[in-house]
């Protein structure tokens, strides 16, 4: 059951050395998916390389201003960069996160005027926008505005900079700072809000002609998985700009949820927050389900899951894979889906008399092999539904 | 203790056939506020017109769409002209309320596409606007713009067209109707929703360069009142556009509170929901709370309380006078201000032997009599701080 607009068609021929590979065996692997399911490879899980890279093709790496920059004009670059490498090496594109947010806010700040705030949040985008230009091409340019001018749980610059000069100002002076650093990124408003507030934001800033290229929505559910119906409302709601959505920061946690009072989720800090068998397996369907969903809706090109292991962030349990390292229920669920319902298996197929054989599945990456030559070709956007026509030239 | 802001001081020179009145006795009254102290002055109001007028010198009149022109074509302008007429001729200034909404937006737009309902909107206030021109000069333009593309209560034309076009455009095109009708109208964007939404709301349509000249924040307080607290910390953030407020909407119930888990206050109607003497009491405490909070924020010109008699609106005891028409402890509270606390009394005053007279007092109008003549002056922003020269004509 794989949602259509998640398939493409594609009649492939098949050379090498410019011929046709014409009435042979060749085997068709599927190596990648076009949809981005991302997971943060923070420090902490490039320990678990082998599980994450099973079940994610999308990393997102930490660039929390305090802790980039603790001391001003000491950017921990160089240890970010081999971060992004690890992923970029093995094929793996990587996100920035964020590049402007009120919380970790370098205090530095606080000894600051707005004026040279602003010229430091300005600095520090470029920088970072261009050091990482090549490795990292898509960033989550500024986190959580809805509530940046008014946050008050403690003392910060950016909070005192989007106070006196408003959002929609503050939005569009990273915007274009990103944008100039480096034109060809990918770059993303991301909020945990998913009330109008958020959509009068966009609008407003859609209005002042701010170009955005997708729309991050945080989904941590500490305190429970949404369901199927507030998901899709939500989707509903926010597709309505015809920009792409990526849902950031997801969490379902495998153990007791967290207190429904609680508003503000680093509120709840607890000793012991356990995994339990009937949660592993409570989340494990719910990951199912919310997957499915939103694989199931046109509007969204990427999950980026919040940790892969548990106690990662405010202890929760809300990893794939235990604190021991074993994976749980989760993680073979989500593998069923994106290297089994959703990947097409290794498959030998006869070319016919013009070297050619069709091609359908999951918009990916796919591999052609035969005789010890190898060939790619890409299953996407460009596939058009009636199944467009692709050469498929084999290298040794 | 007037708050400073509310209080001018002028040295008045008193005339008579354009020569000093010197050396006189001359009396000296308030007659009206600067400060605009509303109420709603719909149909019901009107039996109780002497103490409406008691408290209030701004009245709010119902335009609700779906009740102005219930059939198609067929508007209710001479009755509304006639309520209108009725404060007018009694110096008060009036409002109306709204032009656009989608709750009692008139059914008959739903037989009409997103272009027809746009026309019809369009059409429907430059009529209103133009026909009250005079009479009418100011107007709740549009309502609650927060939820208008997402309301799902019942279906309804206005939300159809917000939701294609978007807030923004929305509010741009009703503003520009509007103000294309009455130049000179004073023109309000009204909201209940207090939180970061109306903010991005208001900052989005500031940033698209629509101009609104003042902001409505509603405040029904069915569930209890806010407190000077919350009261301050939202006029905290809603006076950051440097734009004049309106606390627009507000009722504070002398019987049983709403209960807190009630989301939308129309889903909460009972058979009876009787008024109290200790309720009585709390309501009076916390009106001269409210009122001595607002009128002493700068930003707030004006306070518009919803019905001056109780079972007005969902049949809550929130009115000054009890259903039977006797006044209730809040509406001697209110008077004890706005008569009282915040007047000036009647004075005789000597004029020196230039005819002046110093004079402080609460913004708003005042008359000085002497001998049978009459004349008026208006201590309002125009008066400098350290006391501006005005000449006051007597007239016969």
């Amino acid at each position: 059951m794989l949602p259509s607009h998640r398939v493409a068609d594609a009649l492939v021929t098949v050379t090498a050395d410019q011929n046709p590979v014409a009435g042979q065996d060749v085997l068709v692997r599927q190596t990648d998916h076009e949809f981005l399911f991302g997971c943060t490879g923070f420090d902490r899980d490039i320990p678990l390389a082998d599980q994450w890279f099973e079940l994610f093709n999308f990393a997102t790496l930490p660039f929390y201003w305090g802790q980039f920059e603790g001391e001003m004009g000491r950017p921990q670059t160089e240890k970010l960069m081999e971060m992004a490498w690890f992923f970029k090496d093995r094929g793996v594109p990587v996100k920035g996160h964020p590049l402007a947010w009120h919380t970790l806010a370098p205090d530095w700040l606080l000894d600051l005027n707005n004026g040279e705030i602003a010229a430091a949040q300005v600095a520090r985008i470029t920088r970072e926008v261009t050091d990482f230009s090549g490795v990292i091409d898509m960033w989550d340019v500024i986190n959580e505005v809805v509530i940046m001018p008014i946050f008050d749980k403690y003392d910060n610059g950016i909070t005192h900079l989007c106070r006196d000069i408003g959002r929609i100002p503050m939005i569009r002076m990273v915007f274009d700072a990103a944008r100039h650093a480096n034109p060809s990124a990918t770059l993303l408003l991301n909020d945990f809000d998913m009330s109008a507030a958020y959509e009068c934001l966009i609008e407003g800033v859609l209005e002042a002609g701010v170009r955005i290229d997708a729309l991050g929505l945080q989904s941590h559910m500490h305190q429970g998985y949404w369901g199927e119906e507030r998901t899709l409302e939500t989707l509903d709601r926010f597709s309505r700009y015809g920009l792409p959505i990526h849902f950031t920061e997801t969490t379902i946690v495998s153990g007791h949820l967290m207190p429904p009072e609680i508003v503000d989720l680093n509120d709840y800090q607890i000793d012991e927050w356990p995994s339990t068998p009937e949660g592993e397996e409570r989340q494990a369907d719910e990951i199912v389900r919310h997957y499915r969903t939103l694989v199931g809706h046109p509007a969204v090109r990427a999950i980026t899951y919040w940790g892969i292991q548990d106690g990662e962030w405010l202890g929760a349990p809300g990893g794939f894979v235990r604190a021991d390292g074993t994976p749980k229920p989760s993680y073979h669920a989500l593998r069923n889906l994106v290297r089994g319902e959703w990947w097409l298996p290794e498959t030998t197929v006869r070319t016919d008399e013009e070297g050619r054989l069709p091609l359908r599945g999951f918009k990916g990456t796919y591999t052609i092999e035969h005789q010890g030559r190898t060939g790619t070709v890409n299953l996407g956007n460009g596939s058009t539904p009636g199944g467009s026509a692709i050469v498929c030239e084999l290298v040794p």
